[in-house]
């Protein structure tokens, strides 16, 4: 272990202070249930497990002498591929539901039954229907946005077999290519996802490539009816990000205040409760508050951050610590990434746990659903019951302890941002100083780092030592999700981050573009991209550089890494990055390895069919080796300089 | 045991003389793969094994001191939720594809782009559009089939909240009433399957009870967007079945004809190859066969038996046994209950295996890939490969062993053939012996018994003793899907059945119905449906007898079961028959064993809700009398005779 990014430097004093906090007072939190659920079941981890009809439950273990196949005679190979199909499935389902539901409210505003909402990037919107083919030309926001709303819902019903319209629009030409001729232009994510339940319930596919080709076919529905209209109508309807500096971790919660802490993933209802904090702070004032401080825990600290500043709390592991401080009065979650142990916790620290979503209950939450034909009404409503409970708290003298940890990150760098900061260094062409820095090894590589903080990796500092040691080899690091949670408060987003742990190249290419953009301090070697579903910002990223250059995405030194992913999304997401020729490093290990088919494929042939190519490695260094030695090969093949 | 009804009465001595011949030959089969699997796991049986996210696998023992909650907090209640939603949306996404499948065709039809296929049955056309409200008067057959194929292609598209066209027009008043108070009237199948995987994936859904009714709305999606407009929409292309008589069991194969194996479920591709034996007859005359001779095996034998009169070889567990008899020359597949294993299987007999759809595939099959508007040649190509191996097979001098076990049954009693049949007693009020029998006691009750064969409880004779009990308690049996194949070969679908098995009552009732259709010998006790799709004519015939009455479905003495279920399709078909307020009888147990609340609400609260019940009981008798008790207690709240 390097002593110098060993995990004492990086792990959170405040983190440290509420698991003493919970021991004491015997509240059992997510690393208590994981140490006791040890040892984990060797089956479900290589993924050999099937449940999939009453024949079963079936189980192959590769290393003795039982049985080598299911009662059907689905082989490791057969049962290995529908699994991770599923779970991609669970996972682009969870991002189409995030983007379908936005493509509702856009179509509620067009229509005027959203009083509540409305488009407030006209440019945004423009850009978005020239891709689509819509014509804007004298016609009214509303009615281009009701076009756009309804393009984005056509993806989901189409049954012509054409390929979705986010596809056509969004996809680099090359990537185009590439995809028709692999079979991978999905035309309705709905019949995708219908298609790839049926094909992997009992008697249905049994061919491992197909299946495979499936999860490909399941990444583009991520992509495509998922990260990219979900990104694309949340600037639209909230407005695209731009830099801004922002608090985060425990320090952003504020004693005196009403503190509300918004959990979960759609801007929709948290950006009412932003909004509505200001108007009714006088109520606040008069239950003793000094005002109502709204937060945001893991995606929708990153949605609530990057475009209104709000305080930018901690990632999804963390809300359990952020409801151990005892000064939460309301903890308001959307969907996804909410622990169902999470209510516990709120109950014993008079905390109002608020769920606003019908398909995400939970029998102790208090239901207050977010109709967004009713937004101001329900987000008073959900304010009001944090107001009520600080006077609970403050009259209960809930014991109240606060982390002194505090840090601040710089934000909101979406693609529209970045090229708005690098056209002060070329207005002419903005993306020339990154290329120039790429091709002259000043920026070795770059790489996506996104994802969760997984208790099982966490105690490593995985994810802090892995990127500090890729910065330290001049790759730049761009991130989306709670990993951003996760380097802000180790100190990666700011200016002194690139001073502190980017190698001597890397900080000389900030450093010049800092100033440049008149920012008097280097640019964070880690932008600040947005939250999960922001992954489709990398992607359009990755597509303007590689257009500029004039070669494929997978072609360029750059790789994607999710170092303590947790959920199906990430599978879905992963998949689509594979699809799209990028290394994939992930830890845990997926559960694929007990199929020798997905082992080869994933590591051996898919560099010569997508150009993608699964990493998997739990050490951080040995992952950043490996990275790295990827994103040299990308060059070498370049012909670009080795340094 | 009663000996009567012991499994040796009924064991297939077909079944029998294969096993051995497998065990000479070294084949191994499912039952074989079955032992070697046992014992199988618990955490899977109970339900409390959840692999939906990396902070996993996680699994709750109930019984010892482990663990009590997944690491992310999640109870077994919700685990157990969660794990059986998701096999309800793979049984619903799988019926939900067939439907859409055949409204695609219906499409294809009315724009003249399919031509190998047409409206067969322009009646039944005309009755399902005027029940979706679609104007018929002066349009052509097409204008109509085209209107009917988009109202089914609307209810996976709409986004505007509207329930589905297929509820709206097919749910009888009461039914729809109850459920717009439960709130399961569902408004678009696809948003309902995004959703379920989207709600059961890490962090989301949390409450045991609104996971359970999104179970309840799967089911809806599985009666409302597959089954039902499945079987409307074969109808129509198919022609609606009318009563006949055909032969079951291993002697519908012919040693000197090219013998085509169907298996699967959708009579797109089977009915092609069906009317093609006929065509080319000749050139397999010039191989040196008698003939082609197309059967069917699993439910697409019971579409090609009920719709065309074609040999119904046997159920999904015997594909592998008539794969045995080595007589099979082609075995054509499309889609569900397809085993994995039966490829290794084919090999050894040289037998072509030969997948037909493009998400079912196998690496050692040949792939035809079935485009309906590419009908005819591709029928006629896969006939020439059953040829080719004709000849093959009888140059090698492959072992063939037909066993001689025969059977004939009774199909094609559609609701509107049994009405037509019925009509010959009462022609104004064709129900009416029907109704009268149930009133008197006549009848005390029926049972749809459905499903598969279970490899795990084949061997006990599950179906037949269980249904033997029944008939001899005068309950009539309406059937669907594999259980027909397996009652047919015991003889319970014919007249004889009726004396051999009906209580004295029942047999007088079917006597006098038989007679008076002037079929010259009784109705058999045991009423052939149709395929798993077929459900939906249950649910039809139900709806019919209910409205007759004058009550709700759930008040009627009657049960549904699936005494050997395998497959997910099993699942979201009994989840529906709960929403609509049946008793549903299942063996093996479900796995919500590990579920308190699941127990809770399945046996004692939902009869209260919906009127829906489970039993489980994997021993016939108990079952049977389970059953039967059920029956009485609704006879009872009616104040019907308790003969």
């Amino acid at each position: 272990m390097d002593d110098k990014t060993g995990p004492t430097d990086y792990a959170n004093p405040g983190d440290r202070d509420l698991f003493l906090k919970a021991a004491r007072e015997n509240v059992t939190l997510g690393v208590d249930r994981l140490k006791k659920m040890m040892p984990q079941c060797a089956f479900g981890e290589l993924g050999t497990c099937c449940i999939l009809c009453y024949m079963g439950p079936c189980r192959i273990d590769p290393f003795d002498n039982g049985p080598k196949l299911g009662v059907c005679g689905a082989s490791p190979d057969v049962i290995v591929a529908r699994n991770f199909l599923r779970a991609a499935t669970g996972g682009a389902s969870s991002h189409a539901g995030h983007a379908r539901e936005l493509a509702l409210l856009l179509h509620e505003i067009a229509e005027g039954k959203a009083p509540g909402y409305a488009v407030r990037d006209e440019a945004k919107l423009l850009s978005v229907a020239a891709r689509l083919g819509i014509r804007t030309d004298g016609r009214t926001v509303n009615a281009v946005a009701g076009d756009v709303a309804r393009k984005a819902l056509e993806d989901f019903a189409r049954q012509d077999g054409r390929p979705m319209n986010w596809i056509r629009a969004r996809a680099p030409r090359k990537e185009y290519e590439k995809w028709e001729r692999l079979g991978l232009l999905v035309s309705n994510a709905h019949n995708e996802i219908e298609t790839a339940m049926h094909r992997t319930s009992m008697g249905n596919d049994a061919d491992p490539q197909n299946l495979w080709v499936a999860s490909l076919r399941m990444g583009m529905v991520d992509n495509f009816s998922g990260l990219m209209p979900a990104t694309d109508l949340s600037d639209i309807i909230f407005g695209t990000p731009g830099p801004k500096v922002v608090s985060a971790n425990y320090a952003v919660i504020k004693e005196g205040s009403v503190n509300i802490a918004c959990h979960g993933h759609n801007p929709i209802m948290a950006s009412k409760l932003a909004e509505w904090a200001d108007k009714i702070e006088e109520e606040a004032r008069g239950a003793g508050a000094d005002g109502i401080n709204v937060v945001g825990v893991c995606c929708i600290g990153n949605e609530l951050a990057t475009r209104f500043g709000a305080g930018y709390a901690g990632h999804l592991a963390q809300a359990e610590l952020f409801l151990m401080t005892g000064a939460i009065d309301a903890m308001v979650v959307d969907m996804q990434c909410i622990w169902p142990g999470l209510v516990e916790i709120a109950k014993c620290h008079k905390t109002r746990f608020i769920t606003t979503v019908p398909f995400v209950r939970n029998p102790d939450a208090i239901h207050v659903e977010f109709d967004p034909a009713m937004a101001d009404d329900r987000a008073r409503e959900i304010l009001r019951h944090g107001i009520a409970a600080f006077k609970e708290r403050k009259a209960a003298k809930v014991r109240v302890q606060i982390p002194d940890a505090s840090a601040k990150m710089l934000t909101g760098i979406s693609v529209e941002a970045l090229v708005s900061v690098l056209s002060a260094v070329n207005a002419e062409d903005p993306l020339a100083p990154i290329v120039d820095a790429l091709a002259s090894g000043d920026i070795l590589g770059a790489v996506g780092v996104v994802g969760c903080p997984n208790p099982k990796l966490r105690y490593t500092s995985m994810t802090e030592r892995m990127a500090a040691e890729l910065l330290r080899n001049n790759v730049l690091i761009v991130t989306t999700g709670c990993v951003n949670h996760i380097l802000a408060q180790a100190g990666f987003l700011t200016g002194e981050g690139t001073l502190k742990y980017a190698g001597e190249k890397l900080k000389k290419v900030l450093t010049a573009l800092g100033n440049a953009a008149g920012l008097g301090a280097p640019l964070p070697p880690v932008l600040h991209m947005g939250s999960c579903v922001d992954n489709s910002r990398i992607y359009d990223l990755l597509a303007a550089l590689a257009g500029r250059i004039g070669i494929e995405i997978s072609q360029l030194p750059v790789a994607g890494s999710a170092p303590e992913f947790i959920t199906e999304k990430a599978i879905s997401i992963g998949s689509f990055f594979l699809a799209a020729g990028i290394l994939v490093h992930v830890a845990p290990p997926p559960r694929v390895f007990g199929s020798p088919f997905a082992i080869g494929l994933l590591t051996e042939k898919l560099p010569s069919i997508t150009g993608g190519k699964v990493l998997v490695e739990t050490d951080p260094s040995r992952a950043a080796a490996g990275i790295l030695s990827h994103i040299r090969s990308k060059r070498q093949a370049q012909r670009l300089p080795l340094p």
